[in-house]
């Protein structure tokens, strides 16, 4: 019942872009198409999306971190994306399971078993019908997500700049891990999708045009 | 390497007085003792406190409920039991794991073999030394939790009258649940501290002296 579409890759690969394109598509098909994202799509998610982002708060530990994204997903599943795909809905959603491995496990070194555990608690099963990964240099991601922010906040520094004062405060905390992070983690999410047959990896340094071409080309197969 | 003593029971059973005169017991010994709880010992902990017992967010699914508990749990391991215990301190912990599994597992029906699993992954196998289950008819302890939240308040309901309105909104989420509820939970810890010898069940329907004096040789053995 339904179409379960996720986005997937690291900051700046172009998903936000990318779920705005799809959502058209299947609008023109004249499908329900509910436009979700992780975390922070309920009520309960929302506060506790500004938990996980807020630079201000004191160290959250790494499997404290992942609870609450397991507890935002929890919520988000049961509330949002079940009774979608009950109504036969296509959803698309920006970051689900995925991410968790990529960030928590490859990127923070927690163990991949207890991941996958924690995935099937939070989840009940529920796994998404296909997985569009943006896959980039995390350099250049890195880049695009900081001029986006200089264009949303008005003021911007270089990489370097911002290494070299020592804190960023106008980025959220996970823009301000540092490259080696995201080198761990875009090889994480292409480790998955050499063992996952449901994840398309997607060549996010070509135009967005190209890449959601080939976007499209693989959800049409599925609807 | 210090000792790890729990304290559980339901609502009511009385782990506040208990805990501070083992606190003063403690203390008396010249030894470091550090009183905590969950949820709610650090300031992300704060957060999910007021999360978790607002009677007016929307419904927080079963096992997102779980979730945040145990992201609750994992900040306070890393951040407050771990280093008490290194410093060879007494901890006395007002719930940990034995609620999770009580209220979560035999109270909303989750499967006991996934709370095992978070658990592992929430405290990376941090067990404590003793758990001291106060054990109580559920009507009892109901009724000293109203009385006390009726002395804090200065409005009072019945079990009955309560019910009957239908909503209680001066007392928290947890004590709104109905009795059946309670049972369950009450039943859960008994069937976990026949499995588990760490755990000492106390009748909580003694005087507050005699639990003490029970407890109080436990913890004397222990030291």
């Amino acid at each position: 019942m339904g179409l379960f579409i996720t986005l997937e890759g690291i900051e700046g690969a172009g998903k936000s872009t990318l779920r705005t394109s799809l959502a058209e598509l299947c609008n023109a098909k004249e499908r329900e198409v509910v436009v979700t994202r992780e975390p922070g799509a309920t009520p309960l998610g929302q506060h506790l999306r500004t938990l996980l982002l807020d630079p201000s708060l004191p160290a959250i530990t790494a499997t404290a971190e992942l609870l609450l994204f397991s507890a935002d997903r929890a919520q988000h599943v049961e509330e949002v994306i079940k009774p979608a795909l009950a109504r036969n809905a296509i959803v698309i959603c920006d970051r689900y399971v995925h991410s968790t491995l990529a960030y928590q496990g490859y990127g923070r070194g927690l163990a991949l078993e207890h991941l996958r555990q924690l995935t099937e608690i939070t989840t009940g099963g529920l796994m998404p019908d296909l997985v569009l990964l943006l896959d980039l240099e995390p350099s250049v991601g890195l880049t695009r997500a900081r001029e986006r922010e200089r264009r949303a906040s008005g003021s911007f520094k270089t990489l370097q700049q911002s290494a070299a004062s020592g804190s960023v405060p106008e980025w959220n905390r996970f823009e301000q891990e540092e490259l080696a992070f995201h080198t761990r983690v875009r090889d994480g999410f292409r480790a998955l999708a050499a063992n996952d047959s449901r994840i398309l990896l997607l060549d996010a340094a070509q135009s967005p045009a190209a890449v959601l071409a080939a976007a499209q080309k693989a959800v049409l197969e599925r609807m």
